[in-house]
């Protein structure tokens, strides 16, 4: 870490996502010295990345800029840096941009998505995890749409106008009920030349139920509600293969696409160097009860990135932002009581229950002791989505933007900043 | 142009700038089937680019979906496609999604930068004509203060804090004020580590005033604003030569920048093909008085590719919105007439008069017998562009973007989205 005089412990965070961000948050004004490095600089709403993608929001209002965040928080520094190795032995990480020291290390890194070893998939379909990956879905759609007009040959037509998504978890649900919108509602007046009924949605779930982690209540009336909106529900269904053309599921059946959005799982964020930590499935870095890893003493993991296994969550908990944000706010806590050579405490997961939008006035949601759905949930739940993005402007731009979409019945985003090229464009996107 | 019978005349236009859409607005109803053609699927607010450049607004806010122009106008039709050439003789256009034929055509594809043939300056410089191109600039300028951080060369470290603007037209000017205002409100507070004095902020001028189209009175003034922000305003200077470190002028001066910033200049964007048109200084297509290209009978050109003598304007009209939004009415009207084997009517045009902004409360504009610069006239400006700005959606996130900036002294969009990339960005940026 550069200059700056002082004697208060080093804390390295990697990642600004929700868990990083609430962790130096709580740091403010204490005796620690924080430097937070990601790979961009800024932090990602992820909730709502199928909205940029789906022509509903800019992306502006879903980034928010890592060094605002911490403005005139004296105790923090911010580097845009691509970690790329960690050496515990030496308590150093290296970066593209040199090399920083720790006294405590914070692994908040987050998920990826995971193609489970099927490199073609990879390949040829869209994963939607980060902003730069939302634009290419969302020209990627645009594109094709424009490219049906021109096409003469009926299947690969109707290849174009078909979309699947993959994954029946609120990111798959969302953006399958976002798609259905748009050909309801926007594409019909865009493309007139069209036969809109042509155009199909998918959605594919390998397990018997969408949403499984939600109540069946839940899982039940958001298939209701995409199917009453005109998408293709097929659970208890297994992709096998995506060449780019068609998709073929249960081993024998087949749809011809030209736009898969994967969202059928996700892997931890890993940084090669935690040789010694142990990884659970899903490649999470296991973790004690208060997040340290196993097998360090000052390396921790938060986030979609920890497994810590606990009473209430014998297999680790959910991937979702407020494990992330209650892990980082305890961390704080921990972290402070540790320079002091106090105990830990350790985490115990409140869950504020679960939510999922499928439409206009069409949501789910799951609290502990209330299930509800329908146009209630969906306000609940915009609601809920404005409190937790981060900074003013950005929520007010999206509540802007979700009552003209609402009154206009229009997505007004619908417009192809940079043109998909597949070769040159994913690599760039994916996981930066 | 497929399908739907019809007998009426088809026109096509080239280009969906404030010229192409004024044209076919006023089509609407009318006895002709109207084509446009445009490489993007959005109109470009370009008076406002260089605020998505300096992390004011978002992308979505200056562009809007063409197609979303003409909802429901039934004798118009609009694909994204690039024309690659036009073949008078046979009355078609050629284009990389196939050919279009016409029986008027008219071109209304603006200017483009112009390097006056400088190869070295057109590869290290930033020109600002389109959204990709802002989005290129907010990125490299967001990027090399990340890099000025790291620094320890005080030469290098120098040249990544410096911005150096080309051109004192509007562009320059408002471009040199929104960087002079993001070193003094934003950056002083995000990069506190650095010594924000060291930021400089050039504006180079060939004339021996800025704004020179402008009154000397609002020259004065807009001179006087941005050196109060602490912009070093050079007149009288010109440029010869920049090689990506440094930039040099009056053959013997020179700036070390990382950041040059082309404005100096624009050229009519011609398409091959039309080379019986004799073409004015500048590339611009030489036009009778009602927008008929010299040489042709059914090809016109109207807006910034246009040049038209007129006894007010014996140079040609200037290249402003409001010339093209202007023709484009005007020549709507004529066609009809020319259709009809009327006699068209000569364009005349009616000078609203010029504005440009420097900062907040910092504004000149000039009307034909009024001239008022600072507070007043910043609300002028504002008030216009958010009337020009095509959309209702747009006109109110930019609204909501300027009175947040205005009263947090911020620009909330300063995000990397896409890291700039000279190599493998510019040329996909570039006029496209």
């Amino acid at each position: 870490m550069e200059s700056k005089q002082t004697h208060f412990p080093k804390v390295i965070i990697i990642g600004g996502g929700f868990g990083g961000i609430q962790l130096a948050k709580k740091l403010k004004n204490k005796e620690m010295e924080v430097l937070m490095l990601d790979r961009h600089n800024y932090h990602t709403f992820q909730p709502l990345l199928y909205q940029v993608a789906t022509g509903g929001l800019e992306p502006d209002s879903i980034a928010f800029p890592l060094r605002k965040v911490f403005k005139h928080q004296k105790n923090f520094n911010f580097r845009v840096a691509d970690v790329q190795q960690i050496l515990p032995a030496e308590n150093k990480v290296i970066t593209d941009i040199g090399e920083y020291d720790y006294d405590y290390l914070v692994m908040a890194t987050g998920s990826e998505t995971n193609f489970f070893g099927q490199k073609e998939i990879e390949h040829f379909s869209m994963p939607m995890k980060t902003v730069p990956e939302a634009l290419n879905l969302r020209s990627l759609i645009l594109q094709n749409l424009e490219e049906a007009l021109m096409e003469k040959d009926p299947i690969k037509k109707e290849a174009l106008m078909t979309f699947v998504a993959v994954g029946g978890g609120p990111t798959g649900v969302e953006t399958a009920g976002a798609l259905a919108e748009l050909k309801n509602h926007v594409l019909v007046n865009d493309y007139p030349e069209l036969d809109i009924n042509k155009m199909k949605i998918y959605l594919i779930e390998s397990d018997e139920r969408i949403l499984s982690p939600f109540s069946l209540e839940a899982s039940a009336k958001a298939k209701e509600f995409l199917e009453k909106m005109g998408v293709n529900v097929l659970v208890d269904t297994r992709v096998n293969h995506y060449d780019g053309e068609k998709i073929t599921y249960n081993n024998t059946q087949t749809i011809y696409t030209k736009s898969v959005i994967w969202s059928a799982g996700v892997k931890g964020a890993l940084i090669p160097g935690l040789d010694k930590g142990e990884l659970a499935r899903g490649g999470r870095l296991k973790t004690t009860s208060y997040n340290l890893v196993n097998g360090y003493d000052n390396i921790f993991a938060i986030g979609d990135l920890a497994y810590m296994e606990t009473e209430d969550f014998p297999n680790g908990h959910p991937g979702v932002a407020q494990v992330a944000i209650q892990q980082g706010q305890q961390l704080a806590y921990n972290l402070l009581r540790i320079v002091n050579q106090e105990k830990a405490h350790p985490f115990d997961y409140y869950d504020k229950g679960s939510m999922a939008t499928i439409g206009r006035n069409k949501a789910v949601v799951d609290l502990k002791y209330w299930k509800f759905q329908g146009f209630f949930a969906w306000l609940t739940w915009m609601f809920v989505h404005l409190l937790f993005l981060v900074g003013f402007r950005n929520k007010l731009v999206t509540l802007m933007n979700w009552i003209v979409n609402y009154f206009s019945y229009d997505r007004g985003t619908r417009v192809i900043i940079r043109k998909f090229n597949r070769e040159s464009m994913m690599e760039e996107a994916t996981a930066k």
